[in-house]
């Protein structure tokens, strides 16, 4: 199995509802920096998993959508709590939406997965994986 | 599959046995920073997979255990090898004891797997990971 | 010269007035990774610099008064841009209050300055130093 | 399952061949960061999975035959493009030949796979894995 | 004193000329991550040191002079070794050359002074720092 | 002014004297990273500021020396305490004594300072910075 992964950030507000989350129940924020990984059996002729370009550019697309924001006015997310893990799935699934539009290629809808970590501090991550 | 990591450290001494360990065999120590991963299907009711605040806690705690000491004078570890890699099974079994006693609390008994990693340098590093 | 450094986190929320800030001008948010730097010339009759130990509680108390905030809400800078840079020296100088306080240890009346690097993601950190 | 890894780095020249490699189609290099990663179901008699020193030495000579060289003029890779993903493989595999010839040792034949990241730069890395 | 740091990368091929030099004397290459340090004695009216989004637009600029590219065959390094530390003051040159044109804002003219770091591997970088 | 910086580590046992110590009197150990940063008003005739191979050697001779052993019975410590800081400065003054006695070669002589810092863990590191 082959994969290829790129790195990039979104810097956003938000808060949590739920006892559990303690003074994260306050509006506060984060760095995500976020590294985006794409699974392939094998390498494609030009001996790629996918173009490591196009990637970055999709990649930040899907971050901009979020980045500078205050996810707590964001419809989409609504009722929910953007917690690290729920948000790693959000990034994973909108990649995955342009894979399958064909915004990353012919080559990539030969993958086989997607995983998204995204890093809130030194000393905590968290990661969604799946495949396509 | 979603997961979460945690980051602490612990500072110990320690010897090996065994011509395969060279100068190792003499007393020395180690810095281990270790990652341990709480694995989970799909999110709970707060859309996290654990309380990252209660895992960080109970991770400090199994490191509490094990920092500032000799391992060579642990009861615990007479007649074995403390590598990074039989650490790295002994941290992850004594979460998941924690885990299964109720201490990172009920969503923690959805937990699919844990892994944990021990950096013992910049350029070496081993992992245990099990079911739950 | 010899120092010290700690590491530790906060995670705010604000927003930036001036064109010059583009889409920083909305509320969004940012993990700081916070490296507090104590220099000294020599070192005490202990051989350290400061009680690391204490160097990292000061440290942590003074990040606990702005985590898990908007910062657009504290009076503290009512009126002013609360950038990465303005930060550090926030951070800096309140430690630097701490010091002189006797919140250190009396070693640390001998440190000749504090320098502060807060990280907003793996792409961009500022600091500020200054004597004591 | 555990595993142990260990990291070395090597630096060459090369370009690529394909459309889709836009500018890096013109001769330029890189500093290739290597994680090579040895699994093992259980640990052996000496509670290892491998001898950590004789897999950074076996590492290291795998990466002195690419390491300070133009790939481009390698007979080994003629008429292939010497992506990230291809040279992780590259690197799995001389490895495992190396495993499987019993350089690491015996304790390395019960090894169940092998896996190598080749990190490329600060946001960008890829990975090949393979049984053994 | 305040400084904001940017942080990219560049991948290019070179060979150096000198006995000391010993492997490297042959075609190979580098991926250098490139950190830019901009210095101010105090912040400006909006609190910056720089704009940041500005400072890591030149620094681009400045590396896609460089990046993929076979630096033995650059007329501006003709006769000239391309080490690590030689780079990391063209970088700084280049980037004080935009400052005084003007292209980092009028508060850049305010600055300092310029560091850049050229990170080379794990294990190794080179640093050059001037006045402004 | 330029510098060069190269990393090694070595993992040591030891315990320290004095109540502001705490835990860390008990018999424990570390990992310590080194970074060695040799520092030059310009470059020599070659565009370097040091053999960098030779420094790798050098600071690896240097740690050697204090690699897997236990520092409570060396001789060259007795009745000090190994603390972070002090063994920068132990580190520091016998990389400097090697310049000296021209183990890094005639350019080293020319060198303006050294600086080394070593990190315990990934939240606290200690440096030492010394004119030549």
């Amino acid at each position: 199995m082959f994969s290829v992964t790129v790195r990039d950030h979104m810097m956003i507000a938000h808060s949590f509802r739920g006892e559990v989350f303690g003074p994260a129940q306050q509006l506060h924020g984060a760095t995500f920096v976020v590294d985006a990984t794409f699974r392939r059996e094998s390498l494609d002729a030009d001996n790629i998993v996918i173009d490591i370009g196009r990637a970055a550019e999709q990649l930040h697309a899907v971050l901009a959508d979020l980045n500078y924001r205050n996810l707590d006015d964001e419809p989409a997310f609504s009722g929910t709590n953007t917690t690290t893990e729920a948000l790693a799935q959000v990034v994973a699934d909108r990649l995955a939406a342009r894979v399958l539009a064909g915004d990353l290629g012919e080559t990539a809808l030969g993958l086989a997965g997607i995983a998204v970590t995204l890093g809130e501090s030194h000393v905590a991550w968290a990661s969604y994986e799946r495949p396509l």
